[in-house]
Formats: C-alpha cells, sequence, structure tokens
C-alpha cells in the first residue's frame, strides 16, 4: 500500500512519519511531482498538478474539517473524498464559542477597560432569557457547540438543511425555516459548511434579522459573510459586535477594517486547529477500514459540497 | 407573620415590595431601630444593633451564598440562619470560571494583543492533559463549576471537607488530602467557604503545591488569599497568573498592586451576582416551609461554619 502526503500550509515532515509509524505495512511519502500512483492521500490544499496526477487515489484525507479548497479542485471520479471529523476540534470550537459567547454576555471586555481605568464598577446583570443564541450547522462541531451552550443555561436554537433533534436545543431545518430561526436569535454561531448555498450567507437581509442588539460570531469560513454588510449593521447599531476567526482572505490584510474596529473581535483562524497526533490516528483507522471494505464516517458527498 | 429586611450594600425597597407581593399574608417591612420585633428576617451584613434588637426570629436569611459576615455577628442561639443556595447564581459561577479557565488555556489574552498590534500570530496548541483543573469547595456553586469544566475534556478534580462523588471529577476529601490534590492540579479555583479554618488557605506553601505554571482563580472571598504570597509566586515564575474577583479589602483600594499586574486578571466581585427575582421566589419557598414545619436546604451548621 502506498500513501502519499500533500500538505500546503503544515509541515509535511511529522504527518508522514507519524503515519508511517502506525501503518508499518505501507510506503508512506511525501509528494513530489511525478511520484508514482499511490492507494491514498492525506492532503491540505493541495495544488491541482496533484490530482492530475494522482488519479488511481482509493480515498484522500482531509487534514481539516472543512472540505471547500479540496471540492474546488478537479478530482478523479473514483476517488472518495474524506474529511476530518472531530480529532479534537469539536471541544476547541465549544471553548472558543462558549469563551466568546459568555464574554460578551457578561460584558468581561467593559470590565477589562474599567478595571484598566481603575474602575470598580457596577454593571446591572443581563437576563440569558434576552441573550438566545442560534448556531447555524448542525454537524459534528455544531452539535457539539449547541450542546455546550446548553450548559450555561441559554436559549438555544439551531439551524440546519436536514432535521436534527438534539436534546435541549430547539432545532430548525431548511431553507423555508431560516429567517424564523434567525429572528430569535440574539447572538449568532456560523458554523456551516462552505459551499455555492452557504456562500454569503451573512448578509445585511439575515443579520437584520437577528433581534436587536445581536451579535456574531464566525468561526466556518470567511466566504460565508459580506463584509461590509457586517461594518453596516454595526455602524447602524442593530449589532452589537462580532467575533471573526476566519476572513475572506488570511491572513486578514494589513489595514483591513476589522483589525482595529472597537466592536469585532478578531483571532488569527485558531478556533479549532488541527491536532496531529488524534488526526493521524483518525485517518490510520479510516484507511484501514476502506481496505477491508467498512463504511467510514466523514465521506463527503460532492453533489451536496460537505 | 412580620418580615423585616436589612440590606446594607442593597436598595431594600424591591426587597420589600417583591416580598410583600409574594407573601399577601405578611407585613414586610424595612427595619428601622426601635421596630418590633419579627418573624424573620432578609439580610445581608446588618449591623450588630439589628441582632441585639431582634432576638426572636425565627429565621434569618442571607441574600449571598457566603455567611462569613453574618456567623461574626451574635445572633440569639434559636434563629436558623439560612444561605441562599443557587438562586442562579452557579450557573453565573461556571460561566465565569470557565471563561477564565478558557481564556488562560488559549492564550486569549496574548492574541488580543497580538491582535491589537495588527499581528496575524500562530500559536502551538497546547494540551489540556497539561492543565488539569482543581474545584476547592463542592457545594452548590462547587459541584456545579467542577461540572461545567468536564464538558470542555479538562481533567478535573474536585476537594471538600467531606466526602462528594461527581461523574467525571476525581473526588478528594479531608485535610490530609489536601496536599495530594494540589499537586495534581495546574488551574486551582477557590470556591470554600470562609470558616477560620480556611482562611489564609491560599498561601505560599499551599500554592507552591500546585504544577509549575500554576493559574489561580478565586472567586470565593478575599481572606482565603494571603496577597503577598501570590506576588512572590508570580514573580518567581511558579505561578502563571491568577483571576481574582474578591479581595481582602471591597472595592480593592486604589494603589493597590493588583489593580494593573501584568499577570492578574481584576473583576470587581461580579462572578455570581444575587439575582432579586429568583432570590426572593427561594426565601418566601422558604419562609412557607418554617411556617409548615418542614424542613429547608441552606441552613447553615454554626459550628461548621457554613
Amino acid at each position: 500500500m502506498h500513501i502519499t502526503v500533500c500538505l500546503s500550509q503544515q509541515k509535511p515532515d511529522p504527518w508522514q512519519q507519524g503515519l508511517q509509524a502506525a501503518l508499518p505495512e505501507a510506503d508512506v511519502r511525501i509528494w513530489q511531482p511525478g511520484a508514482p500512483a499511490a492507494d491514498h492521500a492525506v492532503v491540505w490544499s493541495p495544488p491541482q498538478a496533484f490530482f492530475d496526477e494522482q488519479t488511481q487515489l482509493k480515498a484522500v484525507f482531509n487534514t481539516g474539517a472543512g472540505v471547500d479548497a479540496l471540492l474546488a479542485a478537479r478530482i478523479a471520479p473514483g476517488t472518495r473524498i474524506v474529511r476530518l471529523d472531530d480529532a479534537g476540534m469539536s471541544v476547541q470550537m465549544a471553548e472558543y464559542v462558549c469563551h466568546a459567547v459568555i464574554r460578551h454576555f457578561r460584558e468581561f471586555d467593559a470590565y477589562e477597560a474599567d478595571v484598566k481605568a481603575g474602575r470598580w464598577s457596577y454593571r446591572k446583570p443581563r437576563l440569558r432569557t434576552d441573550f438566545p443564541v442560534g448556531v447555524m450547522g448542525l454537524g459534528v462541531l455544531g452539535e457539539r457547540v449547541a450542546r455546550a451552550l446548553t450548559v450555561f443555561d441559554f436559549p438555544v436554537h439551531g439551524w440546519s438543511r436536514t432535521a436534527k433533534a438534539i436534546e435541549g436545543v430547539v432545532c430548525h431545518s431548511g431553507e423555508d425555516r431560516l429567517d424564523g430561526f434567525l429572528s430569535q436569535c440574539r447572538v449568532l454561531v456560523n458554523l456551516l459548511p462552505l459551499t455555492p448555498q452557504t456562500e454569503n450567507i451573512l448578509n445585511r437581509r439575515t443579520l437584520g434579522l437577528l433581534r436587536p442588539e445581536g451579535y456574531l460570531i464566525n468561526v466556518a469560513r470567511g466566504a460565508h459573510l459580506v463584509e461590509d454588510d457586517l461594518l453596516v449593521l454595526l455602524d447602524s447599531g442593530h449589532l452589537a459586535g462580532a467575533t471573526l476567526d476566519v476572513f475572506r482572505t488570511e491572513p486578514l490584510p494589513a489595514g483591513h477594517g476589522f483589525w482595529n474596529h472597537p466592536k469585532i473581535t478578531v483571532t488569527p483562524h485558531t478556533s479549532a486547529r488541527t491536532l496531529r497526533e488524534e488526526s493521524i490516528a483518525q485517518i490510520v483507522r479510516k484507511i484501514r477500514a476502506v481496505e477491508r471494505g467498512e463504511p467510514i464516517a466523514g465521506e463527503v458527498d460532492r453533489q451536496r459540497g460537505y
């Protein structure tokens, strides 16, 4: 069995070594142009030249949860596309989102500014019933985030393409329920996959449906958000703020209006990082399952886009 | 039935009105010196003169969870002392502590500083197995905090005077297990009641037992902590930082070394605020139970001190 590794933004050597150690029977190599045909590939944003040469792959394993970059490539129709599911990412996402929601709800930024100014301040506690949180996208990550939010007694709504049932979460589904979902939420968390249907889904119309003084947390993809529309709604006061981890261009370009916007918290795409050891263990399990002809989780439906 | 209200740091009128509305059969008045003897009292840090006059009380209801101020007073032996249990405080405490733990673990302060400087930074993810969190005090608040921390997959330890069992939490109990508990923790959350036994329990010796680069979160009482010992351990680097919501003197005096310490996050005793409506409803339920001769939760053992 031959496995090829082609990673555009991570060092490939530790991945090659980890996969080789876990699969001693296989030949695991870092891809070079002209390399022999492999059975499986472990990739992150590989060049089109990679897929043009590697047309015999049984499966290509993505080292992240979002496969939008991969689906933009031309990949042989017989190759299965597999995303990373969880592998330590969902707990990170739950942490990131709960931290952002609590920080906003409890006004910890304002307390911090007061303390910096030497002020022992008093703020009237806000009611959590006034802060319903909506989670868009209820896959592995979205479901974990929604469940974690219920631990803090926030009213939690979820919206997904297909119907879901999550204890403690009011689940909405389908395009015709989107507006009704949005109008019930004050805090909106985006965890949708990026597809042609979801690109620009966070725009002036949809964000305008949120309850007054709404708050946006985008932890999915930058292309979900129409950036200028967010700025307009922040300026008008309809939105109180936003926490953004993803951007149309990453790194966020110097001089971009988000860097020092007083109502926007920026983080450098760090909400849920790929953890190498967990990821290698998961990919190895899936390679073995594919070889045995067994079903695997996380296989991407090319039509659906995730 | 006569109920008297004596609150030193809150406006008494809304409490009087809320209690009166919920107990139309009772006569609810704000205490004044020389007032007639009442059956029940609703208090926060009343003057000793209050208890010197009101010696016939069946029960005194504290409008907070910590009764240390009350136990320092001389109260007629026949009067039951009742603390507020939960009433919306435990969820606030879970929020506050989880926010502080996540913020430290995920280095969000450092990310924020980088973003302010226009830097798109990369930090190696830290392993949660390196961040065992210990919760001292496993009452209503401590148990809720410990449970909430398990949602984020941290190793969680608990320590209490009497043995407890909480799913997902390694529970230690008794004085002889304190050192063993501390030496396994990197993050320490204090939620103990303040008693003569627990005063100054956070000192150079005990905090020195924490794993290197330890972190302290004190949300109980300022008198639990020997402030100079914390500064010494921060300076030596044994402790990486602290989040403090309570202080020996509140408001924290101007010029105090904690205000602008780079490793200390200060908040103005806001971790779990008394929510008036929930509290009134709980106290009313308990007054009715006492009148019917039924048992109530939250009765303080004067010997034990909580």
